[in-house]
């Protein structure tokens, strides 16, 4: 979590202190909207509190409905507002109880105009990166920026996760570790996702790829399809095996989730199924050493004002 | 919308007529969920009315936050009962007044077998279609149950829709029409969602690409992004441009959308990029033809049935 901008620890009277638990909403005075998404009914909105100086950030966003409220709802207290009735289908309005129908919320106080900034929606690019500009712009970027990776050395020398690693295969070459994503509970197959480390440091992303990895993703491909079908009985034909480019960090794993599930980073701009990375190398040794691949960047990324002087935008 | 199984006019008295309106929720029994989503906040189950006899489905989603909800929900009425407070992160439940925090409801009575499955979540399963299969089962499958493009073909004579195409170009070999989708409401810049339909009638979808057909699709790329950019002052960085396979129709077209708008289909299972199909054929003018393309079937498609009889599923 960011820090404050009362890290000095001395507090002055105007502001409220961390502590002060809130009744209700009518202290959040409404300055501009952040972010807005109509999808997942989720709202972020920037204002100040009442009688306080300083910024505040207000974060909304409707609760999920499972099996047991759809059953709590279907009450006297539930109040329907007709929209229309055409034939079989009747539309309505609902308005049940309050506390059959939370939300959740989330004030944060005193916000620094960084955190701000972390909540405000991101304007996003697409790019077109050429061998050339992945040479020219892209690999020196990774290589100036790029997190550590101790983590992941971490997990592949079982000095940390050896407990949640589902499978393993040690060989030097085509070897690698499949463990949970961090993001799944590792229960619900709706939702399953799972990451394959390969155990070669020497592989960052996708476009390091030529035909003669082809062992080691059939490999993670043929092993990873069999432990997940073993362990969670889900078949091949209901994963979504594949890459993400750019990658989170540049250390070559593959996501594993059901097809059913729309992780994030599933998207046309950011995935590339294993299969079709495997049947493309094998027609073209040199496909992603010569490709010309897409990826999205947020505007505020330095490597976007580069690209952004290179091209057409 | 299907039709009801008392399409003969006779009702018994048992069953409450369409027209009948609802005051609240307390009628519906709850049988079973037919399908949900978390992300969404979405919920739909098969149940009855009480004391009638036959079926009936309940479709519940929660409504979006924009602005207006927003500042409307900032006020006493809005409880809050706290969760957590760390540092300046105050987590909490939030219970409006039922008013500012409604749902979207519909009943669908009576409910027929077919429409149940039509609600019912549907398994899907990733299929892998080599040049061979394409040939033998996808192709006869396509030809034997595609439906009718007369609304295609009226759009390109300007027999339909003439009002609301945005551009057009009417050469014989590389000319197409690009109008709004019918899912956008042709405002808002951030769900921005255009189609671009081919004049050629001869080619299908993706896989029907070559080569030879280069310049068709640069002619597509570079005029739907300078119109986009003159008229919705969206510029190609922001531009999501794709297809889908398998597309919905026979007849090919290309989807614009908003980078930031996740519109249906644009997964890595469904989409393609088309810079991506062009350097693609750039590279290779057969790509298509030879490569090996994944694509989505619900497990009632009787095409996948056809599949599993294939493959080792």
């Amino acid at each position: 979590m960011p820090e404050t901008p009362h890290g000095n620890g001395e507090e002055t009277k105007s502001v409220t202190t961390s502590a002060t638990e809130f009744k209700d909403l009518s202290k959040f005075v409404f300055k501009r909207i952040l972010n807005v998404n109509s999808k997942t009914k989720f709202i972020c909105a920037e204002g100040s509190l009442q009688d306080q100086e300083g910024s505040a950030v207000l974060v909304l966003e409707k609760k999920a409905l499972d099996e047991q409220d759809l059953q709590a709802l279907c009450t006297k207290s539930s109040e329907l507002q007709k929209l229309f009735i055409n034939d079989i289908f009747h539309k309505y309005n609902c308005y049940p109880d309050p506390h059959l129908n939370g939300l959740n919320a989330t004030i944060i106080y005193p916000a620094t105009e960084k955190l701000i900034q972390k909540y405000a929606s991101q304007v996003i690019h697409i790019v077109e990166e050429t061998p050339a500009l992945y040479d020219s712009l892209t690999l020196p970027h990774i290589l100036k920026t790029q997190n550590s990776l101790e983590w992941v050395y971490n997990i592949l020398d079982h000095k940390s996760e050896q407990e949640r690693i589902v499978f393993e295969d040690d060989d030097e070459k085509t070897g690698f570790v499949l463990l949970p994503d961090l993001k799944w509970d590792g229960v619900s197959v709706e939702t399953l996702y799972l990451l394959a480390i390969i155990r070669r440091r020497d592989i960052k992303s996708l476009r390091d790829l030529t035909g003669e990895h082809l062992p080691l993703l059939k490999n993670i491909y043929q092993k990873g399809i069999k432990t997940i079908q073993d362990k969670y009985k889900l078949p091949k034909s209901r994963l979504r095996i594949y890459f993400h480019y750019q990658p989170s960090f540049y250390h070559l794993h593959i996501h594993f989730t059901s097809i059913q599930f729309e992780a994030p980073g599933t998207s046309v701009e950011r995935g590339h199924l294993l299969s079709s990375v495997i049947t493309n190398l094998e027609a073209y040794p040199f496909y992603y050493r010569d490709a010309t691949l897409c990826f999205t960047l947020p505007e505020i990324d330095p490597l976007f004002a580069q690209y952004k002087a290179e091209g057409d935008f």
